[in-house]
């Protein structure tokens, strides 16, 4: 692994590459399209186990010897599957404009040195996923997604239902197997995305859907107060190669189209943004200014460059407003306090909401999906569940009606801060009220109180909605409230939500989620050291936990462990337990007849608990006579 | 604040004294007894807000310019309470053996200096808490955790019925207020514990209960590998200082008499131990040697130095053993593994089960309370809610029952390693199966796969499991299945562990619990920088996150944050709206006007999706005709 060194000029960025500990990077082709190279991580055991496959987002950086072109950008391999399919037309795109770098601003960040024309639909022919699964037609990507979802078999696991049953998945339909057909259908039904831009295509297709693997989204973005381009790209890839399915540029300083065209170029997960950030940006930070017509122009921006979805508040009406005066903590998102003000200052209606169909045209002209934002979403433990943020949702949910009506693809955002007791009716009204379309949320926080911790205050908040229902989570790092997150913070939050995500799969009784923690159990009994290592979510943590205890190679293979020692290993007596039970079933006597024998005998000891009760109420009756 | 300077001799143990930031401890003496000094710790605020007073387990280590005086121990305040209502002894105690240290180690501690003849029970005047509860008598104790739990206050907060009503118990009986009779009839009721041995008067007591706020654990202790008494004292002032409202030496290595010694003499919460780790080393090492005779006399040795609950794995018996051998993992459970072995070794009974009544006298005698060990929990996720597991449990409703039969105080610990649907069976099986006694629960872990985070795997257990009715969570450290937690380690299990357990009582409606969360939410709305630092529960970490990004003083006092900048700021501009809606309530039009009035545009711009959809479709099939 080559950890990049941090440069002072504006060279080229580098970032993290190489495999993991143990791992390989491996590609499969599902059987339906044998042209299709679908991304795993396996990770090599040792005793004569089998390597376990994982899923994996981390793109090529994660092969062996990869060397990254970052000046060029990944392999635009999904151009000819867009092109192929017709109803698209490259064209000279929208001239970059002196204002999309922040014209108050230096020029920090240089062009990428590409430049693609971009893609965009033409006529009626389908251009976003939600129109080929409505038309019935399976596209690469969902072939693509479902070989993914699978984790590359070609077949359900043996326990798929016995898994499925197991679980709780409340009302979810978890498939046995995913096939292209069912990721298809659930797209169709608005009830998955697939955040894919046409002018992406070096993204690797990802399904977020709640009868999909729980997804996580990170974070990153410069702002007016610090970070560079470099940093951000790097950040990217590092958020990646830990885990995280989606990333969000949320870059609010200078440079922001120079910064977002190296991270997408470069980017092998889904990229999405908040384009009314940048749009104020072009009016000099002030709400006040902005029009439809920047906003609708920095839409055409991004969407060209190949921002995979866009958070847009259109939910944010300027009657709801009054709603969040009595609030403990007001409107916390940015996007809809920018809203808000706007409303407000015009005393006029959102003009997202007023022009939210023009927005589906050329949302859908490019394919990026919609994330439909909660502007009012609670910010404090005081204001989870209001009237406010109620009252935006079913917004929420007639928009949702509009842009599936429009072809687009879309999701739906959710808090925020919450109590464990109010996290469920979220899920439910979201379910309800924005029919079924996939729900990502923001944590939510289950305490307001831990600050410098609320990875995972919102990590236990996560876990559950992921279970309840919720399609991805949106990570929250160990620097929310206090600052912006370093690389550090950024694998810290990745690998909190990746936990989460996989708790949710879990408790779902997704079929191929317990293959992973069998395996690191399986190696904890048999004391595999190494292979507990290469198993763990983040190897380099777990190693270096264990070296402060016990740094002698030779106790990575030792029968115990550093808390218990040598003699004193509770996993070592187990081991006994069951050479001992597998004697006595070679013996014939087998573990019923031991038990009956046992039986007997605990009849025998039993104690009777309300006669020693009678007994001590009678000495104690005698013993106060006695006063 | 002074960090101890690690010492190689074996010289006095330093620990970290002094107030947290702007904090004052004070003491406060409840209206019914004026004698009692229950402490809390008042964090002040700035913006003219009223001080924030929070339940405190640091001990006197956090007064301002206190001087431990480690060598003599904290003062011994609870002795007269003791004496004063009789029934109980000083006798000359046990001799101390050489086997009490590990007869095969060196003595590498040096024996507390001074020495205390222990107190025990006499005759059938009762002596444990239960046993006053259960005649009525409420005892100082009781008025104390009254006190504490209503952190001073002398009524019930206004909203405090309110509060409940918005929670969600499962059944829990929460108070408005918690009065000393209320104490009382927990106690009698079997429902809370308040561990205070009768030779630990040096702690402040504390009550562990469903309708109590929750409480958290931590483990410290030497191993046979590593660590010293000077380190565990540290640890042990350290964790409370945190938060921990227990703490439980495991100690197994060397010396185990003189660092427990050492831990409880200056120790201001109750502790907890194995007793069967230390009966363990008496015998070398090895479960087969062990005998009723040598684990009576530890009972006895542990009892008359104070510890004031001991963990009995009394629930695994032989019968339930084999149960196990098909499991994943095994028995992890240090004490059920020996157990285990022992009972297997000799095809017997266990004689924790055979002599349980025995057991119950003697702890009885100090008032240990009983923690009824889950030796049979499960140790990954495939073997949770197992057989052998649930087995186990009925067994310890049995013991339960013979315990308070005996008048001990009980309290049942559970898992371990559960996926999120499964918790829930846990919980309620647990209060079913043994009669509402309180339930102290090691996480759960949620997953497997996370090792060097399974703080946060077990803490979104913790959080959980608390919501549903546990009394007490285990907190798990990062170093979990790897290593011994460091100083570091114990500090981020415990704030793990204290948002995990105010989560909880957030989620039940614990009257109290929100006022924490609003005065943080109020200060981070209002840009009282400070203010939320030292609200947080580990202040220092959220300082010195907020100083990476924002290090100016300046920056501390400014109305914006690092993540949008000056201008950006969300915050600032929902006090804008507010202000906004504050000058229309002026103009007498209010919010209800302001809303109608924005309706009729609402239906105005409304877009019906339906007809769109429909126009959609028609268009499709036109074009489609076209082809």
């Amino acid at each position: 692994m080559n950890k990049p060194s941090k440069q002072s000029e504006l060279k080229t960025p580098e970032v993290t590459t190489g495999t993991l500990p143990a791992s390989d990077k491996i590609y499969s082709a599902p059987e339906s399209d044998p042209s299709l190279k679908v991304p795993f991580r396996e990770i090599t055991l040792s005793g004569g186990e089998p390597a376990l496959r994982v899923y994996d987002s981390s793109g090529p950086y994660s092969e062996a010897d990869y060397k990254p072109d970052l000046e060029n950008g990944l392999a635009r391999f999904r151009t000819d599957w867009i092109t192929e399919r017709g109803g698209v037309e490259e064209y000279d795109g929208r001239e970059i404009k002196h204002e999309d770098n922040n014209a108050t601003g230096d020029r920090l960040a240089r062009a990428f040195p590409i430049t693609n024309k971009p893609l965009r639909g033409v006529g009626d022919a389908p251009v976003t996923q939600y129109e080929f699964a409505q038309k019935g037609i399976i596209t690469k990507e969902m072939i693509y997604v479902a070989h993914r979802e699978n984790i590359g078999l070609a077949k359900a696991r043996d326990n798929a239902q016995e898994k499925l049953d197991a679980g709780e998945g409340f009302g979810a339909e978890l498939p046995t197997f995913v096939t292209p057909e069912f990721v298809r259908d659930e797209i169709a039904k608005g009830r998955a995305i697939i955040p894919a831009n046409i002018n992406h295509p070096e993204a690797e297709p990802m399904i977020i859907g709640r009868n999909f693997l729980v997804k996580i989204n990170a974070n990153i973005g410069n702002s007016a107060i610090t970070s560079s381009v470099e940093e951000e790209v790097d950040k990217m890839v590092w958020a990646a190669r830990w885990g995280a399915d989606n990333v969000m540029d949320l870059s609010t300083g200078r440079n922001i189209h120079n910064t977002r065209e190296w991270i997408i170029r470069n980017s092998p997960v889904p990229i999405g943004t908040v384009p009314i950030y940048q749009a104020l940006e072009k009016c000099d930070g002030d709400p006040v200014k902005l029009t439809w017509e920047i906003y609708r122009d920095t839409l055409i921006e991004q969407a060209e460059q190949g921002v995979d979805y866009f958070t847009i508040h259109a939910g944010v009406k300027l009657a709801y407003v009054p709603m969040t005066a009595k609030r403990m903590t007001g409107i916390v998102s940015r996007g809809g306090s920018i809203m808000a003000k706007w409303c407000l200052s015009r005393h006029q209606e959102s003009f997202l909401y007023t022009n939210f169909e023009e927005i589906c045209d050329i949302m859908r002209a490019y394919d990026v999906s919609f994330s439909l934002g909660d502007g009012l979403r609670p910010g404090s433990i005081y204001d989870a569940n209001d009237e406010a943020q109620f009252a935006e949702l079913e917004t929420l949910g007639e928009l949702t009606k509009i842009a599936w009506a429009k072809g687009c693809q879309v999701m739906i955002e959710g808090p925020g801060h919450v109590p464990m007791n109010k996290i469920k009716v979220n899920m439910d009204k979201q379910l309800k009220e924005c029919h079924e379309a996939p729900f990502y949320t923001l944590g939510p926080l289950t305490t307001d109180i831990a600050p410098g911790y609320d990875h995972i205050t919102s990590g236990i908040g996560a876990a559950m909605i992921g279970w309840f229902g919720t399609s991805m989570l949106c990570y929250v790092t160990p620097k929310e409230h206090l600052g912006l997150p370093n690389r550090d913070d950024v694998k810290v939050g990745v690998i909190t939500y990746k936990l989460a995500a996989h708790a949710a799969d879990l408790a779902k009784g997704h079929p191929g989620a317990q293959v992973w923690d069998d395996a690191m159990s399986k190696a904890r009994f048999e004391f595999r050291w190494e292979d507990q290592f290469h198993l763990a979510l983040d190897p380099e943590t777990a190693v270096k936990y264990h070296d402060e205890t016990l740094p002698k190679q030779s106790s990575k293979v030792a029968h115990f462990c550093s808390m218990c020692g040598p003699k004193f290993c509770s996993m070592k007596i187990t081991q006994d337990v069951r050479d001992y039970a597998d004697r006595l079933n070679e013996k014939q006597e087998g573990m019923d007849g031991m038990s009956d024998a046992f039986n007997a005998l605990g009849d025998e000891i039993y104690v009777d608990a309300d006669k020693l009760a009678a007994e001590k109420v009678a000495a104690e009756k005698k013993s106060n006579e006695g006063l």
